[in-house]
């Protein structure tokens, strides 16, 4: 065993959060901190199934003391089918703390390292309306239980594809899944919104109205939407009053990004009270954004950091695991 | 000047829909009837402004006699700024049979065709709430208006960017463009739902009923329209009832298409009478999926072929132009 002269920076188990396209792993000490950290862009659309071993080996043997065994708590897209090993659905209502018990382990060829892979979050027809599927999100949201186990609100995760789920006493009841990401690159670079589509920044008070007014238009009239992209092209065309070039380009930015946040608004948020915040967990840029959109149509919001989310959900999954003993 | 034993088929004129992707040519007698046709791929995109005279000479030089001169009546994308010339466009309110009166002549080098190009139209924020062009469109709009002076109802134009507008007595009062056929096209090639959308076939039950229930469920709930994207692709993931292989991607392509034409029609057909039906113009395949979409809301259509609208509304130009002489 690995001996060292400060107790409690001992590598006692290893966080990873392994998305599509990128994955990062954490060294962590007995109490929960981080002793070190490591990343690739070895995510799963860059591997095949016995590509990922290698690639995790690589990242934390520096780690690693000279013997022992590690636990390997890992969340994300390679516990997906097309993945490491698959870690079926479990279909919500399901609650967060019990998430390791869907863990599967990889068969794994010689190492020291013991791998869980946990499973994501499925909805049929029957439990909710609609089909969804979420993987990785899950594990973010299981940190916000971390802190808070009784936890019942909206939360939101925004992104390429934006998650909404309900929760209720720290079990997720219903979640819905927006395009709105993809929606707007494809917008903003590959359709005919390219030539008028520059990017924004909300700390320009012209785009912050832009985006605010877009998101209270939509937000009650969703079924304007497709017609509100293409005015936004006949807009460039015609309206004297947009200033010119760079400037131009980032005002319609920020219009076509409140359009697409707005139209997410207006199916996420309906009938969640005003005084009831939303909870928003991902990146500060991103979420500050969401939260401004919020506020544009009367409603609050509260952020969790989304790396810290991550990590407190690994750290529950990893406790769940050593004490429960559902897999070792 | 050209004899011909057969009165009535002499060239009298020629008529030309240029399109940002090609362009079609008919040589057109005394009483207006077909008498040649031709078109290449030389859209507006494939042209600088320089190069459009020598590629209307190659098309219609066959057809001219020894001598004389002819109008050309040119409607499309040929008039757009970034085309041959800017013919500006005419503001709405806008009567359909007065469209010639906003048409420019290019400059040409010696050639002995005088050609009109018509001009789009455009709106404002003051007219009707949101910007929006057309240019092309409402040329089929006033070969409805050549058969019917006083049609008054709601018309639309199916397409990439499909176009809806209000006809009053003849002329169009307000419009509005759908990124409806390019949002589809984007969402089906290029989205994450790539992976689970084919090629669909109303005539299939399976794929007609898909498509119906889909355009129902946006129409009624515009505000779901970006989730129920990706719940699409959790469906393909999740949904044990769906047929596999090739029929499993008709069916999604289908839902993809009836969500995309909903959304539309949530937008464009508010407040609009159901026993009054919607003018459809287009392409007889797209005309009739449209007309399946209308009914699956309790709507009705009529159809009239785009083609001959096109040609309808460029008659309707050159008997303006010649008779009243206000270009030549």
């Amino acid at each position: 065993m690995h001996s060292d002269d400060a107790p409690g920076r001992e590598l006692a188990w290893i966080a990873v959060d392994w998305g599509s396209s990128n994955l990062r792993a954490w060294a962590m000490d007995e109490q929960g901190q981080i002793i070190n950290q490591a990343g690739s862009d070895k995510g799963m659309l860059a591997l095949t199934p016995d590509a990922y071993e290698a690639e995790l080996e690589r990242l934390v043997s520096p780690w690693l003391p000279a013997s022992g065994q590690f636990d390997v708590v890992v969340c994300g897209m390679a516990g997906a089918r097309q993945g490491w090993r698959e870690a079926a659905y479990l279909p919500v209502p399901s609650a967060l703390h019990q998430l390791s018990q869907g863990a599967v382990a990889p068969r794994l060829e010689g190492t020291r390292l013991r791998v869980h892979l946990l499973p994501g979050l499925s909805q049929t027809r029957s439990a909710a309306q609609h089909f969804d599927v979420m993987r990785g999100e899950e594990t973010q949201l299981a940190g916000l239980v971390a802190e808070k186990p009784d936890f019942s609100g909206l939360v939101c995760l925004p992104g390429t594809h934006a998650k909404w789920a309900t929760l209720e006493s720290g079990a997720v009841t219903r979640f819905t899944t927006y395009l709105t990401g993809e929606l707007y690159q494809l917008l903003a670079n590959q359709s005919v919104l390219k030539h008028s589509v520059g990017s924004d920044d909300l700390d320009e008070p012209a785009c912050h109205d832009a985006f605010t007014r877009a998101v209270a238009e939509i937000h009650a009239a969703p079924q304007a939407f497709s017609s509100r992209l293409f005015g936004l092209r006949a807009q460039d065309l015609l309206d004297s009053r947009l200033p010119s070039c760079s400037a131009r380009a980032a005002v319609l930015a920020a219009r076509l990004s409140g359009l697409a946040i707005g139209l997410e608004l207006s199916g996420a948020c309906q009938g969640q009270p005003e005084e009831e915040p939303v909870t928003l967990i991902g990146n500060p840029a991103l979420c500050r954004r969401y939260r401004v959109a919020l506020e544009a149509i009367g409603c609050t919001a509260t952020h969790l950091d989304g790396d810290s989310a991550v990590l407190a959900g690994l750290r529950l999954a990893h406790g769940a695991l050593t004490h429960h003993g559902e897999v070792l």
